[in-house]
């Protein structure tokens, strides 16, 4: 505010606008530098569309891949990848975080800021001291990350090549970017429990959100000081679930499946499912065959996936925290009663409707991208389930698929680029806008009542 | 309140707990009628499981079926099932239409009740009076179009076979139930303007709801006294634009396929292409075969179901008026304004959130239920579109497959079973349970305002 003439091009923008513009432009930096010669391995080349649908699919965390980046992509193309991945992450978790501090400390300006209390509490130096926090810990997570997969890695292929391949999963996993360089994802290592459950752990601390961690760590450090806030407490209890839910369900599906846990022992049965629940939200890594998996269980992933992680993370999806407000609101309706109440608060009537209003236009645009993806559809082996699995799988920026994005033609590409684009930046700037402008109607129209719904 | 003692046993149950039971046990006795030998032809027997469904889908106004009842049932087995569907018509008008305007008497006491208002001009003289008018305007609209599918059905068929024929069809056809006595559908028909355009008016004035022709008779007759309600506009405009654009979206998927509308002269396309736009809400006759449509077609029409027909009517879905208010007030939130304006009138936030509330129920008993017919189904050549056109059309109360029904194993035809039941009782007493009771928390919980959407 005393300082008007020191950010004259940026303060044109809202905070809306300047996260699409930023990614729209990494997309196009980075499209740029995958198409010099030096990044691809000698004797390949990109044309335009794939290396557009490669920077996108880095940048937006996805993982869907018209390429394998270990056979395409030299080492400079893929620590380009690793780059556009660590950006686009860290970039989400950052925007996400401040804008949910800045945004909260405008519209409840008279209150006490609770959850800025509690990031306060690490003594938070305003916003670049936060982003610096944010950088130190994800730093330290994908160190961890890394170190425990060389434990595996570093035996397998050497030191040079293990601890590359270290790195670049545990980057890959903590930002739900779903990129391999093994092949065929983890299905090599789906009888080993070190490589899945740390790939596990960095993507659920990945798309659990800064803010909920950090109020964890300081509500065990000081349990006298720090309350677990509700909102914390929606997103866990909301994850823990899902994550059992899915976990049991898939196993009870697929046990018997031949092509897939059938013929594993009872251990790797149950470790299975667990990263086959735990990846759709929305790691995209996967220890399976997706294609082989039985209709019922795709039908669930798809349903995983378009839930996804937490808000202030680096995952897609509508989130655990908007499902959990759908679903309680929903459920208090349905039992008569006005308000949903979690954990003896009252959640209030615009945050109910900006969690349905998130989640119903999520599925418009899925709705409507799937309708596209269909008409435009050029390949006989492509059907329904295919179509609908990739489409969801993009928007959430989910990274799985039925085998399904190779066969895609460029009409459909073009869409997957477009649903990645907006899954990754839509919910988070759509609820920036839905929380930040309260325009008021010029005329007051008089109420209407007389609708009859149902 | 003057007579406590004259309906003891009805008044302990509140109006949706009436529908529910008066619709399940119109469901019994139906199905042990149809079970009587003299219901069957001769050399035929049906089993229970078979009855129950086939009772199910027609008080439910369905058109799902296991049998051809031209082939199974004799023509008095014929005639309970008309019975049955002109119950299950007239009893979702009146309870609608009597619900609708006692709920609205209770809730705005003190108010000028509008939609009473319009429909008093016709004189209705209290519920018994109303419920007359009911039954003489149905008998009306269904001798019309008695009348006039009689002028292409008698001389084909006689006079017995050819007036039983028209009464059966648009008795069928007001009541959406999508019964039809000859084999395919209307499949023969297709190149019938007469047949097919009196069958669509039938299942829209059927879809429509009583109050609003009410409403735009008096509105033609009166134009300065009565005004067009809010509700009719919106009923009417997103009537009006679904069919609109179900029609021309259909026309471009399937012009030139081979299956459908390919072979077919301009006339024909269009006028398929009409039929096909109209009959997934929710009449259920089809002029092409369901199965032969393309992909983006069965999505679209999936969509077309899911919607279905207007409250009051005799159709199912979540109903025009609530995609209305859904669309409409996420719009308005992305435009950045705080409520829906439609037809310079507030729809007050209570209205859109008890919309968002039943559209999203709905997508839930949708989502549950198709992966439990998933998970159940052991026939190979029924994949993920099949059963999730079968599940939607169940709930929606349509009718239409892509042959699936009689490949549906027992557990499955259970699942369609409890879905008709659901999808004709639950979107009309979840809104009046909604908009009845006002239950308030007895403790009153601070509210909580710091939940990350999105
Ligand atoms: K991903
Ligand atoms: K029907």
């Amino acid at each position: 505010m005393n300082r008007p003439l020191k950010r004259p091009l940026l303060s044109r923008f809202s905070p809306p606008q300047l996260i699409a513009l930023s990614f729209a432009l990494a997309i196009a930096v980075g499209s740029g530098l995958l198409l010099l010669p030096f990044a691809q391995q000698s004797g390949q080349r990109l044309d335009v569309l794939t290396a557009i649908f490669t920077a996108t699919t880095a940048l937006c965390v996805t993982g869907l891949k018209l390429i394998d980046p270990a056979q395409t992509l030299s080492v400079p193309g893929q620590l380009i990848m690793l780059l556009l991945i660590q950006l686009g992450g860290l970039g989400l978790i950052t925007f996400g975080t401040v804008f949910a501090l800045a945004l909260r400390r405008r519209v409840n300006f008279s209150e006490r800021m609770r959850l800025a209390q509690q990031v306060s509490a690490f003594d938070v130096g305003g916003v670049l001291g936060l982003i610096r926090k944010i950088f130190v810990y994800t730093l330290i997570i994908e160190g961890l990350g890394t170190v425990l997969l060389a434990l595996r890695f570093v035996p397998q292929f050497g030191w040079g090549q293990g601890l590359y391949y270290s790195l670049v999963h545990a980057v890959s996993a903590f930002n739900n970017a779903g990129f391999s360089l093994l092949g065929n994802s983890l299905q090599a290592y789906r009888a080993d429990p070190l490589v899945c459950l740390t790939m596990c752990a960095l993507v659920i601390l990945g798309g659990l959100g800064f803010l909920v961690q950090v109020n964890v760590v300081a509500h065990l450090l000081r349990r006298r000081s720090e309350r677990l806030l509700v909102h914390s407490r929606l997103v866990l209890t909301t994850t823990v679930l899902l994550l059992l839910a899915g976990t049991l369900l898939i196993a009870a599906l697929e046990w018997n499946n031949p092509a897939t846990l059938g013929p594993l022992p009872l251990g790797e049965k149950l470790l299975n499912s667990f990263v086959s629940s735990v990846m759709p939200r929305t790691g995209g890594f996967s220890t399976l065959n997706t294609e082989l998996l039985r209709p019922a269980t795709l039908f669930l992933t798809i349903f995983l996936m378009f839930v996804g992680a937490s808000p202030g993370g680096a995952g897609g999806g509508i989130k655990t925290s908007t499902l959990a407000v759908i679903a309680g609101s929903a459920w208090s309706m349905v039992r008569g009663q006005g308000e949903m109440v979690a954990f003896h608060r009252r959640i209030e009537e615009s945050t109910v409707l900006r969690a349905m209003t998130v989640g119903l236009l999520a599925s418009a645009v899925v709705g409507v991208m799937l309708l596209l993806m269909l008409a435009f559809n050029t390949t006989p082996r492509l059907d329904f389930s295919h179509l609908a699995f990739e489409t969801v799988s993009a928007f959430s920026t989910v990274g799985l698929s039925m085998n399904t994005t190779p066969d895609t033609n460029a009409a459909q590409r073009v869409i997957l680029i477009v649903l990645m684009y907006l899954g990754r930046i839509g919910p988070l700037t759509f609820a920036l806008a839905l929380g930040q402008r309260v325009k008021r109607q010029d005329v007051s129209y008089p109420p209407e009542r007389d609708i009859l719904i149902g």
